[in-house]
């Protein structure tokens, strides 16, 4: 798929301090995005989806998804967007029959269940995905230089246990009894995984996202050992594909794994640039764990945003602090990249959205004087 | 409560090996017991359940209670029984409104979600928690010493999250609302919840349970910072009221925070005697960031046991290993209670349990030769 003619025509970057601070590059305040930040706390964004009859309709349609993802970078002086898209897309390309029903999560007609569903299993044709990147493209040229495009995945482990399951679970069980007692079978499908990750990112980078990001949502539900050995390889697999560069502009990698706290260490060497982290790990604590190599993204709990302004900005303050004081100067140096511990919750006020932002921006701003 | 008269007629002490293993004293084989082990996955409990009608109807019944905690004793060679009760028993006793609605969790009719609502609660009088430790007694006299009974409690914090939210829930919104926005509120909840802890575990000491343990459910979901002020201290408030021991004989407590992987190093200095630990830590590393004044106990993902009996054995070996040699000879020492790292599932096949149970047995020997 050539996209590269149309990359090379984007407008330049305006707010590169996102990219900067990836790159543990000094910035003169700390970035700030929100995972989930199009979605459905915001009105308009509900009334995008009512237009488009569902949550699919939004992100198969250009239009839509190229609108839900420029209305939070609208309302907030936020210094990255994020595509608008579904962590499943890729296992959906490969057959399985993705849908949301109604107030539910997401589910597959074909669930991965045995060795002849998992022998069907290939890299997916990135033409069946091809809205994907189409959006990522017009995103881009809509976004007009103003911040950076985060591209993103689900991590190999994360598309396995919903191909597993079917569906989300409380128990994960299903997916587990494949990977303890079948781990030959669970293997095959990672590996596959994480060679149709890495095309879908390398595509969506092609077709212009700044930034790609690997959503490991559920590989803390693995236990010590089963973690490293069936979502860190995989993830790091995917990693050892992707494009670093595209077009001479560096390409940075982040991997949030949602309760991954236990595993930073062992995460320090993965090939990325960011680690996200969750609400429980100490920012402090995981500098010291994960080493010099990366740039922390995280880690305010989401329900934070529930408590009023003052005490938004009092808890900002606490992980702002809990970092401590970003890199200044030249050359590399720790930097942090604010965001949420996970996905913003739907019954958010926008307005405390606009608190957190302005905190991020002004106690950061003093931190560095 | 006068229950000592009662306590110290029980008959002597058969396997004590669970015991010594909380003291940290050696045994000559790993003890194991199962979180849940009295539950819905053996038939005869079920059939139990279905004559009482329901759980609170097991729970609040003596004969019933005993008939259920002794099934899996009498089924399996465990080193321990853990009184057959509900985490949720005290704020139901401070008049709630504890029901189970079939195939839901438990919900609560009052949820205490305002001030005038807080100033409502109060430690509530022991004799109406009379049905657990009436079924404490009974169970002790039932045993006949041949295993030691373990009593428990929710912690005051995962105590905290049902009151507020009425029920189970998937975000902690409401009670993280309160948190982050009337913290005032939420301590106020905590300090009588864990005066109201400390008194129903020393009740249930006298009434004849021989170790008793703290269930931090929730404590996991917390964010750095917000744990150690809202679950961790008022852990430590319930630790300090505790009974040490009972008519001259040691009462070991156990605290067990699923998700408190990311504070080993902070819950190390806990007064108590075992720390529980989720399928997610690293024993090795657990006993390096908690130091040497407790034993752990865990942490076998619950999963394992869908897989065959050869695998089951293999991930019990790998556990055991993890922990490393246990402390042989006088004196005290590192020791390892096993245990899953959560509930037992309801799906889990009963023959893999005496699988699992014999492979601790089996092994933790020869580690010990």
């Amino acid at each position: 798929m050539n996209t590269s003619a149309q990359s090379s025509a984007f407008a330049p970057l305006q707010n590169d301090t996102f990219i900067r601070a990836c790159l543990r590059q000094a910035t003169d305040h700390t970035p700030v995005w929100l995972m989930r930040q199009a979605g459905r706390y915001l009105p308009e964004y509900r009334d995008s989806r009512a237009k488009a009859g569902s949550f699919m309709g939004l992100a198969t349609n250009t239009d839509y998804a190229t609108e839900v993802t420029l209305q939070p970078i609208d309302r907030f002086p936020l210094d990255a967007a994020i595509l608008f898209s579904d962590i499943l897309t890729v296992p959906d390309a490969m057959g399985l029959g993705l849908s949301f029903a109604l107030g539910e999560g997401p589910k597959f007609a074909h669930a991965v269940r045995d060795e002849a569903a998992v022998a069907k299993l290939a890299v997916p044709d990135m033409d069946k995905l091809r809205y994907v990147f189409d959006a990522v493209t017009s995103i881009r040229k809509a976004l007009n230089g103003r911040v950076p495009l985060i591209g993103f995945s689900g991590s190999p482990w994360t598309l396995a246990c919903y191909m597993v399951e079917g569906a989300g679970s409380d128990d994960y069980r299903l997916v587990k009894t494949m990977l303890y007692s079948r781990p030959d079978l669970m293997h095959k499908i990672l590996r596959i995984n994480a060679d149709a990750v890495a095309l879908y990112l390398n595509t969506q980078i092609e077709a212009g996202a700044q930034a790609v990001m690997v959503f490991d949502s559920w590989g803390g539900v693995l236990a010590d050992g089963a973690f490293q050995e069936f979502s860190l390889a995989y993830t790091a697999r995917v990693l050892a594909q992707l494009k670093k560069e595209h077009n001479g502009v560096r390409i940075p990698s982040i991997v949030f794994t949602k309760g991954g706290g236990p595993w930073l260490e062992e995460m320090g060497g993965l090939d990325c640039n960011v680690l996200g982290l969750d609400w429980t790990v100490n920012l402090a604590k995981a500098r010291a764990l994960v080493g010099q190599s990366k740039a922390l993204q995280g880690n305010l709990d989401p329900n934070v945003l529930f408590a009023q302004p003052a005490q938004i900005e009092a808890e900002v303050v606490k992980v702002l602090n809990s970092f401590g004081k970003p890199h200044t100067g030249a050359g590399t140096g720790p930097t942090q990249i604010f965001n949420l511990g996970h996905g913003i919750s739907q019954h958010t006020p926008p307005d405390h959205v606009a608190s957190l932002v302005k905190a991020v921006h002004d106690h950061s701003r003093k931190m560095r004087a």
